[in-house]
């Protein structure tokens, strides 16, 4: 997916919300435990009442992996739900890569080449700290997107990405550095929802990027100070909640509530973009 | 496997080598397409041929995403293969992952407990960026490693790793946070072999540490400088090889001349811990 048409589907929906697929086998209600791939049903519902208010959907892998190849037929399964729907939405796999550069090519082809993978994502979220080599390889393919990681929303965050470099800190050496292995049409950043306060300035050195702002709802974040920091004229934001629709209920009520807490976040960020004035 | 079991196996292996089972499909030899799953036919040959030499194996698991499902199931297979000789070896799952807490807790799922994923490996490689609640949910596994990045091989380790944060570089400052998350029984550190004269200033950090050290071979380290400035009193080392020994040949010979060049690693491993009067 193009920088024009992630903006076109963010003004078509009036949303830049991002559902996060932690979908955890334990946490899921238990009348869909009889289902032949439970974790698959779950995501099927999810997204059945989500796609009209979510620009973009995000599996995070470990949440898969953790059940080895049956997780990753899970997960395959849930993917070709999305495509089957023809709706624009926006995919990430939610998945901290990076290696040398032969390695992070064939983590590259394990989300972005069907023919090689059965993976279609339109991201991959990685980390950057093995430089720019290991980060070089996922850009080299048409229409799909880094999310390097810059300011996390975890209290680990304060372990090195503040440290002090010269002049700046390290997720700030981490923008300058790495803006210009890609443009804005193909590269975002991950930056925490509860560091809002720290988004003034990371707008100070990639104005145009897209950001990732996970850390809404179950982790506390603000929506409209993440929004009056981070947003630009092309909204520049997608917001990431995850558990606080997923597990909105643990009855058979589950999909309706999740729809309920996608609504609400959906209509809080309609009237964010009325405020800031965008529109296509 | 605990610390005291990993260094009577070099012992009486006389070698700290690993194999990294980077097996690329598009290079393992002709006549092995024709198998039903060739990769897992190829690691077959190549771990029977070598496993009295090394102590370790580390399957890079990019090398298996890259082909989705179908890739899964043949480090599944290789695994089984490796757990029915029955001779004990240490197991790395190179995965360089890394997350918020109960993520990483997913991610450590996925390669440590079998009854929920299959995987048993021993350790896993964790990139450090996110900080110490990333990593200590890896740590949680009794007998289980997490092997840590410190400083790469590769050149992008320029980018951020050596970065200047007060009195120290970055992967100084990761070595002297990340210490005392766990203990020497249960984290190692990857330091380049291409940075071999780094490996002084690491020792004196992180003294009794196991350090996995990639970059011997293709990547054009020395084992002689790497055991002068990195051995310890428990040998202290791995020293991982793939490609030069993978691929040593692209014919019916590959597991032979495989052979070769691992016996070849193994003799020089044998004489340097002589020299350094490392034994049981």
């Amino acid at each position: 997916m193009t920088y024009k048409e992630l903006f076109l589907l963010i003004c078509r929906k009036r949303s830049f919300l991002c559902i996060g697929l932690d979908s955890d086998e334990s946490k899921i209600p238990a009348h869909l435990l009889q289902a032949e791939d439970p974790v698959f049903e779950f995501n099927r519902c999810i997204i059945d009442a989500t796609i009209d208010l979510a620009v973009a959907y995000k599996p995070n892998l470990a949440f898969y992996e953790s059940r080895g190849i049956k997780g990753l037929k899970s997960l395959e399964r849930t993917m070709n739900h999305i495509q089957s729907l023809n709706k624009n939405v926006f995919t990430i796999a939610d998945a901290k890569r990076g290696d040398i550069g032969n390695t992070s090519a064939q983590y590259a082809r394990g989300v972005f080449d069907s023919a090689s993978s059965g993976f279609d994502f339109d991201a991959i979220t990685v980390a950057p700290y093995m430089g720019g080599d290991s980060v070089k390889p996922f850009l080299t393919f048409e229409g799909k997107w880094v999310i390097l990681l810059a300011l996390t929303s975890n209290k680990g965050a304060d372990d090195f990405q503040v440290a002090e470099t010269g002049q700046e800190k390290l997720f700030e050496l981490v923008l300058k550095r790495s803006k210009d292995w890609g443009t804005h049409e193909n590269m975002m950043y991950v930056v925490g929802a509860t560091r809002a306060d720290m988004l003034a300035g990371i707008r100070s050195i990639v104005p145009d990027h897209f950001l990732l702002v996970p850390g809404v709802g179950a982790q506390g974040g603000s929506l409209s100070e993440v929004a009056r920091y981070g947003m630009n004229s092309h909204c520049g934001l997608l917001v990431n909640a995850s558990r606080s629709i997923l597990f909105a209920s643990s009855g058979k009520d589950f999909a309706k509530k999740a729809r309920n807490e996608a609504q609400s976040i959906q209509k809080e960020m309609s009237a964010l973009l009325k405020i800031h004035n965008i529109r296509h």
